[in-house]
């Protein structure tokens, strides 16, 4: 391919400020795959990949919905009581997103031919995806294609394309198809465990139809039972001599325009599509198929340019509460800003609906939903969109029925959620390090106590909140025990470090789990009528409180640090002076056997129970562990970086927080993982969010009140974040001399109460409140990270 | 079907002593899977399942060479680093043991038309199995059926039927159809993890011949790269006027003989079969093919009676020592010998041909090889055919270059020995409970130093003996690392319990790699030279030492008893009073996740520990571990109750000690793990004699001289039992009153020494030695089983 680098830059449709856009050249054609992902579009309904309008060339196309999925069979070459016997496995819905196009009889390719420009930019404000290429054809042909694609945040079913084509010098005959594609073949994946798997033609021909230029198609899963019908609606504007028209085949349905374009002249083809999925005992296909027809249809009558203009109102909004402003580093604050827009994409409020590991932006991890969804996600998002964490949490509630049967096949009192799954069933195919991941119920209810206590959502915890605290309580009181000397253990769990599995007492565990047993006491205390409900009587809860209490710790004296498990310091060290840059990640070069019984952290796990339980630690305790597990935690997964980051501020080394803080951001834009092709990683977008807030911003929320202890790195000037409590949206601006506290939005006799570096300050809508930044102390050295280990993002200067 | 009780029985063709014969009737046919695995005749090379020789009503037909096997793929619903991603499954070799009967047209199948008579007799002086049956078929026509089969132990490839049918009362027209059958379908097995899998079709035709009465078919395997050829020769001897012919097809060689039977008429047919298998490059199909041809040709020259005459002197001197006799208990007696029968049976003394967990009596556990061999068929076939033991252990020396590749890609020194294998790779599919039992490798140390101690066979040790105990010494001591106290230690492996995995300390691999580091030491330095090819220098051996002596073995000082891992006595105790026994197999009832982490016990394991370290543990020790993990075994494996009888009986509880000699000794006569159908469980029949002779005859072997410490139970009035000693043949006679030692076969001038009850006495050709018995110390009430887990078998009267 001929590079453009020498060219004058053809400038985007939209132009705009490179800290609230994305843009990607023919340069980056080689990594088509990581850019479909970048590039996703979602309305938390709908997930469009970034493929290109013209199909190829292609890394993974994509097209989800929320909780569209079928079921596999699992088969372990050898079974075992319990482990899971299906999976589930997200499909792609058809694809509405393709409009090919043959240039004098040769497809539009970028690999082939001269490709003049090709500029595609992710804007963050507008919600779009905007798009202009000018390709010389093999034979000579030149043409110009723009297009401007969306997702609509505020209308469900809809995702939408504005595509046209002009002829650049010298009359061209052009054919045009816009595909409605189902069961579009994927590329086979290889064999990292952490991909996906791939079903071939999982959908179903039941029902189509088309007139005019439009249609619907109809498909069925098989085992999981969903139907899904996408309509689409076109509109056309060509050139007067072009031909049109519609086929309908089972699996495509295509409309097709062609004719002669004479340049200054433009084929201009807009397309709705609206996509719906429902069990198969919920509509007919006909039903369905009317629906979306009707949806698609009323989307064409207010036109693409009214799409435009709700989408962008949608952001505005939500761009109000969700911007971090972060000066003094435009890298960084445009990776905050694309983190921010793909969380706000992932959720939506309405119903029961959940956000999987990588949202709708790729079939990574078989789409399912993991703990990153509570962990990392729904951290930020009762902050941000507190709607949408309310969603997600009802979705997991919606699913209590299979999870208290998992609990019983287990032979578990009360209630055990899936460490993976879509449709709600454990879909873990190893055991030791998912269902024997029991912080996930913890975490769960963790997210729950955090979303009551940032919105005051009674009515949720009266409901379903209350209910799920209660279920996960009895499931850690009845799997832990009491030993001789009184204390509560939980043995054989797996924590959040992969490395590592059926350990004793993890402290990270243990404590969430601690969390989860009074929050449960205390919530069926506040609502009485509940616990009678759910049988709960005052000797359970009295129970619950005791083994709470009694939640044992292991602390090693001698190195005065505590034990991310029962004996964690007393393992072998890990031989880093013989490992070599290419042995990472570790689980791709070294077996379990050697991992497991070592002491070597895939991520972060005594420093996030340090992060998530704060209030268990002294200041002393946290730096010395941070230091302690730093020089022992590789960082291969996704999941570390933030919560180191927010530690290593919390104890002073503000340059490695930093540079923490840029591997989480840039996890995706810079693919670090080599896995964002599959999809983007939600919880490391979450998780940079999180290392500003509560790393520089010193946000803590463990105790029902929102805390700050906030202190800048040298690398940032201001820093101003938003979150909602309560009824109020709180603005906080750092520089390095001040932090001010304001609700924009209240009226001057209305406030909330916040800690700033141990004093309480109430801040109302009447003026800001502004306190000075004290000095970090001098924590002495940075702790080394293991060796070749430190972060640092390719292309950028260490801190 | 009808019942025959009340009928006089057919006395089967060889009458004899039921001590020494294993009956069956039609009114076992319920249990036809479980016989064909009782009744199954091998000679360690071929082995033929007892199936009916009419091919139905049938279990699961199957003929088994040693070693024959195909490869299948692994998949796993989540891949991991060097997880086997292939493993061997054993393939049925063609079937030369079917004779189809056609009485009038209907063919001779005993679950229609009325069964007159049905004896089946394992001989165990013989090596045959005779059969009578007198049928009518369901039109009327009554026929009398002989067989006499053998699998020659003297003659490798050889296996022979000698088949008759007689007309009952009138003329009935026969038709005989001999088969060799390939690719023979065997019925689908169910979910249980311990079964087998199934290859449909594993063996491609490659060259056929037929000639007169006789025929030769060859074939191979896929991956595995295996050509197997089959040749049959027969003789007929058929009344006048009987047609027949040989039809040959790709997997199917056929012998039709047809004609009308009259009253004192018989057709009788005898088939003589011969096979060999061979890598594909190690000779050409035609190759192959004359090679059985002669083979079966030669068998046929010397006759069916030279085959039993020999089949008989075989066995007449196996049992010289291989016989216990065990006076008091005729049922009992007659299981021991059937318990020897097959060990003698499943050994080959030629190459390097080892016995798999089953050996070729069925496809359980696919075929493989486990540490059974090793731990529990080695200890016994070290002194009862010592030649066995020798070949065994030069397979495994055959696949050490595969062990140490294996031991590369875990990224550990030395040699890894496969949990499970055929050919010589890992095959286990779940590492927890495979890979991470590298005690397998110090099972193999032991079952070296333990032969050549045993043998005194010097070129053994100086050549693959020493090489293997080096290479396990280098696993061991760089797989453990030291603690900050001097200790050393081995975390995250799994010991014998398969109820616990990845523990820390397991008392069983801790001691028995302290066997082996010393084992390695003494051998490298008694044999410099091989020291010095392996590059062994002072310093090494000085580490293996050093190790050896610092071995950690973790011990509850508050219950004190020692701890069966690392904190084993503070799990939580498994909740028995709500196990009910259709809870047993737990691992079919309970996940993993509550096994692994509980005071519950599958198997012997520390006390498997005393068994084979009795000298690690003072008395007092020895019965307080006892009482301790007897309350906690639950024997849901078939190799605990062998180590439970041995260290019962030291510590005195003879009638629990008993009980479970009976447990182990019957385990497949009796069915008690409802698997046999599956194959025999050689690890159970070989403990039953450990239980005989290391438990009550008190028999240790761990400083390399023989002890013994007999106390019979009061259930045995005389036990006799022989053991291999160097040159010698050691008989050991106990009554309740005095134990006579003494040597046969020696001249009056040579001896051994031996030790009884703690005194050193000489014994040589010129007279027995008696001493007497000393009583055994009250050693109070038995400790207690679990509940509803006190070993007693069905039918049997409890102790």
């Amino acid at each position: 391919m001929q590079p453009i680098a020498d060219r004058p830059p053809t400038a985007p449709a939209t132009p705009g400020d490179e800290r609230w856009r994305i843009r990607r050249t023919a340069d980056d054609l080689e990594r088509i795959g990581e850019i479909e992902s970048i590039f996703a579009l979602s309305n938390g309904w709908v997930g469009w990949r970034g493929a290109l309008d013209e199909g190829r060339p292609y890394g993974m196309p994509g097209t989800y919905l929320n909780g569209l999925y079928e079921r596999r069979e699992l088969s372990y070459p050898e079974d075992g009581y319990a482990f899971p016997q299906e999976s589930d496995t997200v499909v792609s819905a058809p694809n509405a997103a393709l409009v090919r196009l043959w240039v004098a009889g040769e497809p539009l390719d970028l690999r082939t031919g001269t490709v003049r420009a090709h500029d595609r930019v992710l804007d963050l404000r507008a919600g779009t995806v905007e798009r202009l290429t000018e390709w010389i054809s093999p034979a000579g042909h030149g043409v110009r294609v723009r297009s401007t694609r969306l997702v609509s945040l505020p209308r469900r079913p809809i995702a939408a394309v504005r595509w046209s084509v002009e002829a650049l010098d010298a009359p061209v005959e052009v054919r045009v198809c816009a595909d409605l594609l189902a069961n579009e073949r994927v590329p086979e994946r290889g064999d990292d465990p952490r991909a996906a798997s791939v079903l071939t033609d999982p959908l179903t021909a039941e029902y189509r139809h088309s007139e005019g230029h439009d249609g619907v198609l109809v498909h069925r899963t098989g085992r999981s039972g969903q139907r899904v019908a996408v309509a689409v609606a076109h509109l056309v504007d060509a050139p007067d001599g072009f031909a049109d028209g519609v086929d309908c085949a089972p699996d495509r349905l295509r409309l097709s325009v062609s004719g002669t374009l004479r340049p200054e002249r433009r084929l201009e083809l807009t397309r709705f599509a609206a996509y719906e999925c429902t069990p198969v005992d919920g509509a007919s296909p006909q039903d369905l198929a009317g629906q979306v027809v009707a949806e698609a249809d009323a989307a064409r009558a207010d036109g693409f340019d009214a799409l435009l203009a709700a989408q962008r109102a949608t952001l505005d909004a939500a761009w109000e509460t969700a911007d971090v402003v972060l000066d003094g580093d435009d890298e960084l604050q445009q990776a905050t800003r694309f983190a921010m827009f793909h969380l706000i994409q992932a959720g939506r409020a309405d119903g029961d609906r959940t956000i999987p590991a990588k949202g709708l932006t790729g079939n990574g991890y078989d789409g399912h939903v993991l703990w990153d969804t509570e962990g990392y996600v729904l951290p930020v998002l009762t902050y941000v969109a507190p709607e949408l964490a309310r969603s997600a949490l009802r979705w997991r509630y919606a699913h209590l029925p299979q999870a208290r049967e998992r609990a019983a096949e287990l032979r578990l009192p009360g209630a055990t959620f899936p460490w993976r799954t879509i449709g709600g069933e454990e879909c873990s195919g190893y055991w030791p390090a998912g269902t024997a991941g029991l912080h996930v119920n913890a975490d769960i209810a963790d997210a729950v106590l955090r979303y009551v206590a940032a919105t005051g959502d009674r009515e949720f915890l009266a409901g379903p909140g209350v209910e799920m605290l209660v279920e996960t309580a009895r499931l850690w009181h009845g799997f832990g025990h009491w030993s001789d000397t009184g204390a509560f253990h939980l043995h054989g769990v797996t924590g959040p470090d992969e490395y590592a599995a059926l350990v004793d007492d993890n402290v990270f565990t243990n404590l969430m789990a601690r969390r989860n047993l009074r929050g449960a006491a205390d919530a069926v205390e506040r609502h009485p009528e509940a616990a009678a409900r759910l049988g709960v009587d005052p000797a359970e809860v009295a129970g619950w409180r005791a083994a709470a209490d009694a939640v044992f710790l292991p602390y090693d004296r001698k190195l005065d640090v505590h034990q991310q498990t029962a004996g964690f310091t007393h393992q072998p060290e890990w031989d880093f002076a013989n490992t070599g840059e290419d042995d990472y990640p570790l689980l791709l070069h070294f077996p379990y056997l050697e991992l497991y019984r070592k002491q070597v952290v895939k991520q972060a796990d005594l420093v996030l129970a340090m992060q998530r339980c704060p209030g268990e630690f002294t200041a002393d305790e946290k730096a010395r562990n941070f230091a302690y597990y730093e020089a022992r935690t590789v960082r291969d997964s996704s999941l570390s970086a933030s919560p180191q980051a927010v530690i290593a501020a919390e104890v002073g080394h503000l340059d490695l927080a930093y540079d923490l803080f840029a591997e989480a951001v840039l996890h995706d834009l810079a693919d670090l993982g080599d896995k964002t092709s599959d999809g983007l990683h939600l919880a490391a977008l979450g998780g940079a969010w999180l290392a500003l807030v509560q790393g520089f911003g010193g946000m803590r929320d463990d105790r029902a009140v929102l805390s700050f202890d906030p202190r800048l790195p040298r690398q940032i000037n201001r820093l101003v974040f938003h979150l909602r409590w309560h009824s109020h949206r709180l603005r906080v601006t750092l520089t390095p001399d001040e932090a001010r506290y304001e609700l924009p939005d209240a009226d001057p006799d209305t406030g909330i109460e916040v800690w700033h570096h141990g004093e309480r300050i109430r801040v109302t809508g009447a003026e800001p409140v502004t306190r000075p930044m004290p000095p970090v102390p001098d924590p002495g050295p940075e702790p080394p990270s293991p060796p070749g280990r430190r972060p640092q993002v390719k292309g950028r200067a260490p801190s």
